[in-house]
């Protein structure tokens, strides 16, 4: 079956917004071992969207579409699609009564633009949206291309992604080929480069299977992928060894979550204190749901008043220390544990530019955790510009309290 | 001119890796007034690359590659142009001797394999590669294809850009159209849809420029695109009236400047206190450069125990007034203030999800801010799951700032 990818916006093609949802949809093509044979991206030109469609149709079994469903003038992948099929655009009366319940839900009416998200070619199906307002198509046997399937999805990756999961994935299923499993490590504290030569032994020796590493600023990922499970059983028990106390988790998760689960596990608490990072490690803690459990709070100290009103930094310390110092990040890290009667404090400072900031050089990052044991510290240098030094120093401190989180976990 | 990139690597279709060369050489292309029509990513896979170069062939102008010249065999992008354009693959001296050299430098010997990359078609030129092995291609007016032009790059983003600034752009100079120049006007509190239908008379009265909306759960921006700035001066005087206080910034800027320029303009003062966005609005103020001008710091309140701890708010209140009321947001805002001596304290509660909290419903959120003329609050329902909901309070929260301080402004 060949199957292509064509995701629809301008925005594709003269703005640094990336295609991330033909990536996620190949991951689930994946699971049902299914591949795309190509992903493009396209404006939202009539012409250049007519003729890619045409193409399409003449060399896909399966077309799946990404963006143009919405209410406005520059929206056209249904229209096109009706258009070069010959098929009539019909209202659909139950995405009708979808669209008006979902305007009524938020005490709001919806612009007679949004009437035309409602109709559907003929021939089609509409494909429930229950988190906005554009419903997406199923079309199997287009008129003149039988045993062929057309899906448009919105653009936006959360209708996009639910949609696909409750209703495209199911009625791909007997299509589906073998399916494939996929094995997820996350590794932190070590490079991409560094990590590809302590696993290149183990890759080896499971060379036949599907193996692909993806770094990102704040941790790398390993993926194997393989239709026997037992197969990644055995690559699992063979890294373990080989990643030590680098391997984050197994599975789903990301730093965040190990240091939550870390916590959770022991039924301790959280307190941070930032600088640089500017509300970025509390955000992704936060962002996990069931964070409350662990995490008591933190305080964004941005300026010397922040850190005396605060956190109780006496002026005159910060004056000796500066503000960007492994002491300040000690006496931050003890005074966010004291303020919150956290079980561990974490602290950070730094400088992630653009100008000099307390002295430090650009890059400098300095992390401490105070804990039941007393506390650490740490010094980093990061290369990059402000926004990755802040996500990659963010990083650094999650991983910087996993690591003594995993210690006491291992007594 | 039609122009079309294509991205090489079987990675592209089945990893999170994604294409960022492509973007790269939008941006590129865009300096030179170019623009593409549309990208595509492929495989490794001789037909289906062989399959997508005979269409490029057909309906474009300039065919820029990325990947596949490498040394191994599923390297293809080279061998499948020369076939399919009929001319014969000759090893070019100068490669060879460059080759040479840069194992020399490294005291390595190239493998047989190398060999294969200092081939190049008859009729094209090698583009030197000073920091890889593999050449690029330019390859002007191919077999059966006059005026066209083919330029091959390689995949590592390093090589790929060095050799496009020293050699492609400077070959296409002459190619160059008239520059582009956009007017990017950031709208927030304003709907998609809502916003397309109070800027159709201004659009329908400017129809010959290329417009685009692009939505965010923050904010929508609005993208007119032109060769003449004055056609887009005069797009901007319309559209400031009808946009009103809804128009949070002309040009770069998006939400988070606008409330540091806000500041800044009346050398004011900033502290944020936030429980259910979790650090997010202070992480998107702290990313601006020199937000520490008018951003103290900011508390994230994540428990009671912080609510009190940090900002001194009596359990008895909170007990009487929930963790989420706008009675609580707005001693936040106020207590954020006075504890930081800021102009303006700035607070957000709510229920993100996905349990309930606070007795509050799913997507309840409230704001609060505390300012020189007093403190205004006020509620929001947000759907969504947690990210979308946290995202979509901190942009709330922004704004709700903002109008204050532009009512200020205006004094």
């Amino acid at each position: 079956m060949r199957i292509e990818c064509i995701a629809i916006g301008t925005e594709l093609l003269t703005t640094r917004r990336l295609d991330t949802n033909s990536v996620w949809l190949g991951e689930r093509l994946a699971d049902l071992g299914l591949a795309f044979h190509r992903k493009t991206a396209v404006g939202d030109h009539r012409e250049d969207l007519a003729e890619l469609i045409r193409e399409a149709l003449q060399r896909s079994d399966l077309i799946l579409t990404t963006g143009g469903l919405g209410p406005t003038f520059d929206d056209l992948t249904k229209e096109l699609f009706a258009e070069i099929l010959g098929a009539e655009l019909v209202e659909d009366a139950a995405a009708r009564v979808d669209m008006l319940a979902f305007y009524a839900a938020r005490q709001r009416v919806p612009a007679q633009s949004n009437f035309k998200q409602v109709l559907i070619p003929m021939g089609a199906e509409p494909l429930r949206n229950p988190v906005g307002t554009a419903p997406g198509i199923w079309w199997p046997d287009p008129p003149g291309h039988p045993g062929a399937r057309i899906v448009m999805l919105p653009g936006v990756p959360r209708e996009m992604k639910r949609m696909w999961e409750e209703q495209v994935e199911p009625r791909l299923r007997p299509l589906a080929g073998r399916p494939t499993h996929t094995l997820r490590l996350v590794v932190a504290g070590v490079p991409e480069s560094t990590l590809d030569e302590r696993i290149r032994e183990v890759r080896q020796a499971h060379s036949h299977l599907d193996w692909s590493i993806l770094a990102s600023l704040t941790q790398v990922e390993l993926l194997v992928r393989s239709g026997e499970t037992t197969a990644l059983e055995a690559v699992r028990r063979d890294l373990k060894p080989v990643l030590g106390a680098d391997l984050v988790s197994v599975g789903a998760g990301n730093l965040e979550d190990a240091v939550l689960q870390g916590l959770d596990a022991q039924g301790q608490t959280l307190a941070v204190a930032e600088s640089m990072t500017g509300g970025l490690i509390s955000a992704r803690l936060t962002a996990i749901p069931g964070a409350s459990r662990s995490f008591l709070g933190g305080v964004t100290v941005y300026s010397p008043e922040a850190k005396a009103a605060l956190l109780g930094l006496p002026p005159d310390f910060l004056a000796k220390q500066g503000t960007v110092s492994e002491a300040t990040t000690i006496a931050l890290a003890e005074a966010a544990k004291a303020k919150l009667g956290a079980t561990w404090g974490l602290a950070v400072t730094g400088n992630a530019g653009p100008g000099a900031e307390g002295g430090a050089p650009l890059g400098a990052v300095f992390l401490a955790v105070a804990g039941p044991g007393g506390t650490l510290s740490a010094g980093r240098a990061f290369h990059g510009d402000r926004p990755d030094v802040q996500l990659r120093g963010s990083g650094a401190a999650l991983d910087f309290l996993r690591r003594q989180l995993n210690l006491v976990l291992n007594y």
